[in-house]
């Protein structure tokens, strides 16, 4: 009997999880639409019937002995989810004891911030392999952040530290869903470089492909897309998306001075085109102390199975 | 023979040091003007020869076994300072490679950032002792802090982390010492309540005190005894500097979540004054999952003698 944790990685579209072992081999995955579960009990119902069924097609013999949460505002301290402005369950839900409820008191279930699943990802299996002291930022839906320093995780007073995308870097700028303004996740993510966008839109007469899509309708691949193709707009949404973004790491690097950014998720897909303005921007604005000193990096787990993959380093090393 | 360590404070403006034991206790302490020492190795001399005075004029047996240094841009990896924007030694100077040079190698010689030794200071004799998050931010010519989270000080990949005076809060705002401008200790410090009331003086009719003083003979202290008389000018630069720095503090919650925030250092002595505004403007502006949980504290360490007791504080801990 082959034992395998289950990595679940809760976005604000989708959830997915994977089924995965020691060395990072998967054994089946999937996911479900976040969304379209207004009810958080529906939501946990639905991923543990997901993970029964992939589980059951599996012909290997293999046992689920751990299972590790990344979510939003996930608390490693109390296994809640408190108050994520991506996701539509209010107040405070008990993802570990309802996880533990429908798949067995035995089993470990651990939570905590989808960014410190990343973090804790890139180092087990990434580019922070040896690294004491980094960030992962993570640039979806919204800007999440996992921060390690001294080699450990920094979870805070209540397991609520590293929200980086909720530091204020305009005050009275762009509406957060967190209920205040000027966040940088409002700048820096898919939501923010789409913003961007419209903002730029607005204010240039500059032709642009990115004039016919709604804002309903525009993703930030699209964006990424008319960058590639040359379009004017795109790349300028690109170059001011790396200017708020260096100039926080900038900010950030003040606090814990890590060796390196680690840039994670869908807009990191975009490569050079966030990276080289990010690092130019962090330059520019840096104190003397820190220049030329910090790296920028693309995270080395880029793909689809990054962030199920840190849930599942997180439960491996909960279970060491 | 009783053993002692000596805690050296390097300021902008003076460098005191007190000669310590374990239990906190002082046998003897002075200072020299750290202004006028243009030269590094004059002011190493200086100091040592003044401690040695100090010594002397002891009845009791001591002998000194360690020396803790703080002081800004203190690096503890490789015990120097480097680009010390208040202080007039430019590049990098090896503190203690000249202070083992003066005292004896034997010596345990140990440096780091001054708020970083107010930090240990406040965790070994002040108000976070039992706290494994909190944070000292001090409030001297500019603004220092130490960030301590899961138990342990964050000193980063190279020694410079907890350099929060030089998060930019106002880009393009006020020129600051590191060459660039709107940094957090341009607007929150003894030198920033200065310039804040020059500003206010020049913007507003109001009648004040404050008016007959030149920019070079007004102090911190004496805005503080023109607010206690209920001068409105020097009201307002205070609500003005807790403004920006509660506004600063909310955005720092976001990186480690500290139990508490602690103030140090001249302008802490305001009291109320400085405590009152700066708990408002940061409840006020801290995102949901912040508010109502950290504290701001006054130092308990907050006398002549605080940052001193940090730096032997530093040096007994190295030792045991």
């Amino acid at each position: 009997m082959k034992s395998v944790v289950v990595g679940i990685d809760v976005g604000g579209t989708n959830t997915a999880f994977g089924i995965v072992d020691k060395d990072g081999n998967f054994y089946g995955e999937g996911s479900i639409p976040t969304k379209t579960y207004p009810s958080f009990e529906d939501w946990a119902q639905s991923i543990h019937d997901a993970i029964m069924q992939t589980l059951k097609q599996q012909n290997e013999q293999i046992e689920i002995i751990g299972i590790g949460i990344g979510a939003p505002n996930g608390n490693y301290y109390n296994g809640c989810i408190e108050n994520a402005v991506n996701l539509s369950w209010s107040g405070k839900v008990d993802v570990v004891g309802k996880i533990k409820e429908l798949f067995g008191n035995n089993k470990l279930v651990v939570l905590t911030n989808d960014a410190n699943a990343a973090a804790v990802g890139e180092m087990v299996y990434g580019g922070a392999k040896g690294m004491k002291d980094f960030i992962v930022i993570t640039l979806g839906t919204g800007l999440g952040s996992g921060v390690v320093a001294n080699n450990q995780m920094i979870l805070g007073c209540d397991g609520n530290a590293g929200e980086l995308g909720h530091v204020i870097i305009e005050r009275g700028g762009r509406s957060c869903g967190c209920g205040r303004k000027g966040c940088l996740e409002t700048y820096v993510s898919a939501t923010g470089i789409k913003r961007t966008v419209f903002e730029l839109l607005a204010n240039e007469n500059i032709p642009s492909t990115l004039r016919s899509y709604s804002f309903n309708d525009l993703t930030s691949e699209m964006i990424y897309k008319a960058a590639v193709a040359g379009d004017a707009i795109a790349l300028k949404a690109f170059d001011e998306t790396g200017k708020r973004l260096g100039y926080a790491l900038a900010d950030f690097s003040a606090f814990s001075t890590p060796e390196a950014f680690f840039l994670f998720g869908g807009l990191a897909k975009a490569g050079e085109l966030i990276l080289e303005p990010t690092k130019r921007y962090m330059e520019e604005s840096t104190c003397i102390i820190y220049k030329n000193k910090i790296k920028v990096l693309l995270s080395e787990l880029n793909d689809k199975n990054a962030a199920v993959l840190g849930a599942a380093a997180l439960a491996w090393s909960e279970l060491s």
